[in-house]
């Protein structure tokens, strides 16, 4: 894979956006993008666009090709990706494939998603879930989980709310961020509860968002960075690794087979261990969510999730920074645009474009996601690494 | 693109199935091509689901994944794929580019829908579809082209009716079509008028449907056929073309530019002309449509295409029968399974195996559809060549 880069970056701030249409958030992460990676909109072969709930918000349909008309982009194969909060790392995934592969040269990936309409309602599971329900709803799911961590492994009320704490410090530097006032512990623990012992501020919020991400052969990123006199800054990416699986075994609430096979598959796949990364963006879509990535990344051994967030390791200026963008928690989460939006942090930090929020000398960074509509079949896990 | 076959396929009879969840037909397709093409579950290395309406009708997301537990996969990368009319075809068209590039040996495209639901009313294009709030719905755009082909090149009521009564008297041989009951051309033009000149027999229906398709490397598919003494019958995929652009020039109602250069595309791409072609089938979601298509696929020249189907060059017996299945107008179009039941259709053609309807001797066929939510902008077209 080392043959695919990412040529560019763009997002738009997350939060409310009342006033834009989803079509016009993502054509401006989109244009921002393109603007990034020195890239027109008639060089862009494939064109891929991620969202998860408009069909059912709105009755929209075939979104992408309507995204990159208004970018000028149109004639090229369009293809509307749904992947729950997986969405858009899919999307990177399936096009670093083509990319990888030849089939294309420059392509780009766009995610989107708005949820701050009267219609969202509770975001149920559709027919067929029988567990969602009878009440079994995505916070009750985690909630289940940290209290499995809390009985097994000693990790404490404490050391969940030290991880929304952390990404709210992190968001506080990250002008797109959604939520940027600092918390406190206490502000924590004492927000309402939404499932025990999951409070409101150790749940993402709703959020609108979008964020693109523009790709190419490390040919035509050669070329390009030549022609820019130095200006476009390719990142490369090392690996981009996209698994199912159940993230729902009864048996082991503590552990999820599938994020510790994507992590491994991606690690493989780059030629680097847990030891090498400098910064991480992961799917901290609840505070034990956080604690349980540290553990299948390889942060530090199963179990010891809470203490390594509790000690400041994972805080920017710890030893290995997770979520600098402020994460799911803080920088909000519009699931059609979350995979994107932690590449554009990845790529930021690679950079050394991060401002206040920069992981010195960061050269290797990892963005991993998890997602999925049931609590008890095949979730969806994407692992991404990129390097400098 | 030789290198990738259609190793089986599989659909379930299209029509009303009140009885039966998204997820099951799509399961039952699933399973009906699995075992034509001799593959195991445990050897698909990367499954594609396709689906129009489901995640508006039911709140379903991530559907692929339910529909690939179904029948026994999982832990592979699953990839969800709405793009309209065009959502199964453009699936595997993304399927065969991992197949060509060596990423995966065996793939699999399920497409699904469901209309059937006191839920669907009418499909409108969502909140950002001027046209359409102001009556531009599908029939009256179709019905427009209609009009000015007519004026244009003299083609006549009866013509149009023609194409409704060949795509019956070919579903009544299809024991999956949806609707078998010959018709007469008094029965379509005396049909009650959905928007002048389309009457209602001239407007495809609704349907429930799934259908899949097993594709594979070549070598896989050689190791197969050997294994399986010759009962697995290979069929070769010569190109999978899927591109997008404008269907709506105002100036030009009676040519579609997309349409055009898809099929050139994949003509370019199989290395074969329109004379080449034993069987096509096509994307006729309305009469006046088929015959544009007769048009855009050089299978007469511009204007021609109300006569074609007049004289029954476009019947089974004539030149080159187009929709034997019974295409969308008889066999039933549900959006999310459409380009998949045509790659049925066309293998089973190209194997001889189409029983009452079959094209002797057949040897290439094409598939095309067409897509798009909106009037104005960017639609999608496919175009597959198949050979034996």
């Amino acid at each position: 894979m080392s043959e695919v880069v990412i040529l560019g970056v763009g997002m738009i701030p997350f939060g409310r956006h009342p006033q834009k249409l989803l079509v016009e958030m993502a054509a401006e992460a989109a244009r921002a993008a393109l603007k990034d990676a020195a890239v027109e909109p008639g060089e862009v072969g494939a064109g891929f666009f991620s969202n998860g709930l408009a069909a059912r918000l709105f009755s929209d349909h075939t979104i992408g090709q309507n995204v990159y008309w208004e970018v000028g982009i149109n004639r090229i194969p369009i293809y509307n990706i749904e992947n729950a909060c997986t969405s858009a790392s899919t999307a990177f995934c399936l096009a670093c494939g083509q990319v990888a592969a030849g089939q294309v040269e420059v392509a780009m990936v766009v995610g989107a998603e708005k949820m701050y309409v009267p219609e969202l309602g509770l975001i149920h599971s559709g027919q067929s879930e029988l567990d969602t329900q009878l009440g079994l709803v995505a916070p009750a799911g985690f909630a289940l989980r940290a209290k499995r961590h809390m009985a097994e492994f000693g990790t404490t009320e404490a050391q969940l709310a030290a991880v929304a704490v952390k990404n709210r410090r992190h968001a506080a530097l990250n002008p797109n961020a959604q939520f940027r006032d600092p918390i406190t512990p206490e502000d924590v623990l004492s927000a309402p509860m939404v499932v025990d012992p999951l409070t409101r501020l150790q749940c993402c919020p709703n959020a609108d968002g979008a964020a693109a991400v523009v790709l190419a052969s490390a040919d035509f990123a050669r070329w390009r960075r030549g022609a820019s006199r130095g200006k476009v800054r390719p990142v490369d990416v090392r690996a981009a690794v996209y698994c199912t699986g159940s993230y729902a075994n009864p048996q082991d609430l503590t552990h999820w087979e599938t994020d510790e096979r994507g992590c491994r598959l991606a690690y493989e796949a780059a030629g680097v261990g847990p030891e090498d990364l400098n910064v991480v963006e992961c799917h901290d879509a609840f505070t034990i969510s956080e604690i349980l990535h540290y553990e299948a990344l390889g942060l530090c051994p199963a179990g010891e999730g809470g203490r390594l967030a509790e000690a400041g390791e994972t805080a920017l200026g710890g030893r290995i920074p997770v979520n600098p963008s402020g994460g799911l928690l803080s920088r909000g989460h519009p699931p059609g645009a979350t995979g994107a939006a932690q590449l554009c942090e990845i790529v930021a930090q690679l950079r050394g474009e991060a401002g206040p929020r920069q992981v010195p000398g960061a050269r290797v960074g990892l963005a991993h996601c998890m997602g999925g509509d049931k609590a008890a079949d095949s979730k969806s896990c994407t692992v991404v690494v990129l390097s400098v």
